[in-house]
């Protein structure tokens, strides 16, 4: 079953027994993967349901609930400082493989260019057929670009990390083996690092500097790095 | 120091107490960095020593040995199936940040298209680049393109994994938590996984399955992901 393929739906499309489909869902499951009636697949709410379902030419039954417990048993935030060119459209996909919770693109000072205010709409597309393909059950949230400043001045319970290179912080694994965490929020820097005003900043809203390892990591290596370390250790390793 | 640029120079290059530059590292030097005369570089030999070195027109006066640290403890060779398009120089420059020590291209039952011939000078320009840029000691060795069944008939007293999707595999995290290792081979899988026969084959030349996690990986994705394990454990976690 696993191997199915997976479309995000709406949950105004689901008309039960039945999931309604609209005129892109029939081409892309048609024409694209070329499913024909009786065929199953797996539609998605992209909140955390999952149901195997039948084509019926406009419609699609709906067979099962399934529960692939694909998602981290942690809910990640990523704060991510915009990279140069497009490396974010990787960043959002290879997170998302990696269970990603939330992306919030933040614009730092070390930010060169604004998004265009369709780069938005294209995230959250990459983020939705990366989770279709990484077989998660949750779409990532992926929140509109905001300031770094304003972004700190939200409220928020979450443990909150901010990655530093050339630091001599706690290892982000170390801080991971110590406790068990139900969220965390990790904020991770442009190419060439945050300001000292930035991480000053967010020291005061009670970040905790943390290190990624000692080597120099790029933008659009980190987030993949710290998600691997998060996933690796909440499902899997001895635990502490 | 740690922000100086860094240069790959030959053995062949150094006339100690100096360094001679060829054409293209002068233009490099002088036209791209903009140093100057008088101005310090980095310059490594890519087999782990390195110069802190002041420029003078042709040449490169020696300062001082430097010694950054910044070699994981753990030689790692990673075997990865070449995968589609370009996704390959992105694994290269990643695993190279993270500090592999040498990568075999491997072709596998489900590698759609066998790299022409200048790939391989290619992607030894983005090792060295890479590791130019997150200040490593060591150049990662690339090695020539093989197919899976011959690069498994070589010897080889590293402990060899295969990273597999979909199975109950330990993870790779308990592995590297469960005993420390002076060195460790991992074959990673195309877009859509080793063939059975290709498994079978592995696990009959002493490769132990290992997994990833419970999502699945893009091809491009896993290799970071192991990278980030195996130095996230050997440099900083609580040792076993």
């Amino acid at each position: 079953m696993s191997q199915l393929q997976r479309i995000v739906i709406a949950p105004s499309q689901i008309d039960s027994p039945h999931i309604l489909l609209n005129a892109d869902q029939q081409h892309y499951l048609s024409r694209v993967l070329r499913l024909r009636s009786g065929d199953s697949f797996i539609a998605m709410n992209g909140s955390g349901q999952s149901w195997l379902v039948e084509l019926q030419l406009d419609r699609a039954k709906i067979l099962a609930a399934v529960d692939p417990k694909s998602e981290l048993p942690i809910f990640v935030t990523l704060l991510l400082a915009l990279p140069k060119g497009n490396g974010f459209d990787d960043v959002i996909r290879q997170t998302t493989e990696l269970g990603v919770g939330c992306i919030a693109p933040v614009i730092s000072d070390r930010t060169l260019l604004n998004p265009s205010p369709n780069k938005l709409e294209r995230w959250r597309r990459i983020a939705q057929e990366a989770a279709e393909q990484s077989e998660r059950q949750i779409v990532p949230t992926i929140l509109e670009p905001m300031p770094w400043v304003d972004r700190l001045s939200e409220n928020s319970d979450d443990p909150r990390f901010i990655c530093l290179a050339r630091s001599n912080s706690p290892h982000l694994l170390d801080v991971l083996l110590e406790q068990r965490l139900p969220s965390i929020t990790l904020a991770i820097g442009p190419e060439g690092g945050w300001t000292d005003s930035e991480i000053k900043h967010a020291i005061a809203t009670n970040y905790q500097p943390i290190s990624l390892g000692c080597r120099i990591l790029r933008a659009v290596t980190a987030p993949i790095v710290a998600l691997s370390l998060i996933s690796g250790v909440y499902e899997n390793a001895p635990k502490p």
